[in-house]
């Protein structure tokens, strides 16, 4: 996503370029290229696919839209596996329409786990629960902190479900290092995603993450953290910037991998 | 600030045709009147102030800077006290320019509480930690919750410092209820307001709150909050909305009134 301007091809030549041998896909490019083709293309190039965003939206009520989403949930899970990655992440959904009810919602998301979970498990994949920012709660993901998002894994084998440590989302949070300490015990750091926080927000708060090394974050102690909890996984740097997308994606590619050895790598 | 478009005079006249009985005020309308003016307005009109807004921006490193805080937040409490109010709320800064350390911030608000407490006693008005929402962490306040709050708060005496709990900026926090209930059991529910969530936010987060009953939140249950924590004081109502704004101030507190009936009270 940090590149989204570029196609799947070019994205795969950039990175060989740069000698980035990982990447984390969308699945919205990935089913408009096509799974099997992408799975061919990254497969050619050398590329490990580092995990598949995004399955999730578990909150409805209606029983159809909750089959609609867990079937669709079924099809991400079986292209993760086309891709050949293991983790599937998971944006958990925010309040349907005129519901007040949190605590509601978060039961809704763990029903939904207990079903997709054994799925997931029987190709191969993990779920990783990605705990967002509280500005999304009411309309995007209800999970908004480590705590919760582990309070909802761990009624699950940790092969079925973790999280996603995202730093654009818990960096606010004093109990943030204890939570990823929990989970790294636990063996339930499924993903590791970095972006930096500038402000001032944009309207819907959407596409204002900042470039590493241009924000409030310091990335290499959050590494740290992981670190010590024991996570030895890839690293992904995910950032939705409007700035960004306007310029020319290698370009931005090769500034994001030059940020990330400046502010990340000891 | 709900009808900051009103002249303090016309607030006082809005107020006293609806019965309204107390008043939350603003620092720059009560300097720009006059101190002593607005206290004899409100005195005539026969309202009591709930709450003087905003001491606090504690978290400069500069010495120089920091005096000059220190300075004017004893400045606000002297206001409080013509005022006839014993309640200053606090927003506590952000990060300092070009810093990443929310720990030494938070330390440094500690200190500032350290020497304005004392100085607050003496002159009859009590400090309440505001936390806002983690969106504002950078740039406005790094305090996030209510957790943070009482854990500065609880270094000094409850009659010197204690929290304001504001809706808008906890009701994401699955653990906002029980640190209400910690923060009742010390007596340092210092005040209670009530804002509503809606989105889209607009950009820069900060005029977008929602008027009671148009959001996310169940303020009846946030009532209950308070109440079952011993919190028998004044309920604010404080909405930044451009929309708001726009409109004709008597009209906006008299939908607020209505919208508060329906919404809040039992």
């Amino acid at each position: 996503m940090t590149v989204r301007q570029l196609s799947l091809p070019e994205l795969a030549e950039t990175c060989g370029a740069l000698s980035i041998g990982n990447v984390g896909l969308w699945r919205e490019p990935v089913q408009a290229y096509g799974v099997e083709a992408t799975a061919k293309l990254v497969r050619a190039a050398g590329l490990t696919v580092t995990t598949l965003c995004r399955g999730g939206f578990f909150t409805a009520i209606d029983p159809a839209a909750r089959a609609k989403a867990l079937a669709d949930n079924r099809r991400a899970v079986d292209e993760a596996a086309t891709l050949g990655t293991d983790t599937l992440v998971l944006v958990s959904g925010g309040l349907p329409a005129g519901s007040r009810d949190l605590r509601g919602a978060r039961e809704r998301i763990a029903d939904a786990l207990g079903e997709l979970g054994p799925y997931a498990e029987s190709r191969g994949v993990r779920l990783a629960i990605e705990p967002l920012h509280p500005m999304y709660a009411a309309d995007r993901c209800v999970v908004s902190t480590l705590a919760q998002a582990l309070d909802l894994a761990e009624r699950f084998p940790a092969h079925q479900v973790g999280v996603t440590v995202d730093t654009y989302h818990i960096w606010w949070d004093d109990t943030a290092p204890e939570q990823i300490a929990r989970a790294g015990s636990g063996g339930r750091i499924h993903a590791f995603q970095l972006a930096d926080w500038v402000t001032p927000l944009p309207e819907g708060v959407l596409n204002g993450r900042g470039q590493i090394g241009d924000g409030a974050l310091d990335l290499r102690e959050w590494k740290g953290y992981v670190e010590a909890a024991g996570y030895t996984g890839p690293i992904e740097v995910e950032l939705f910037n409007d700035g960004l997308w306007a310029r020319d994606g290698r370009e931005v590619l090769a500034e994001t991998a030059e940020r990330f050895i400046a502010h990340v790598i000891p």
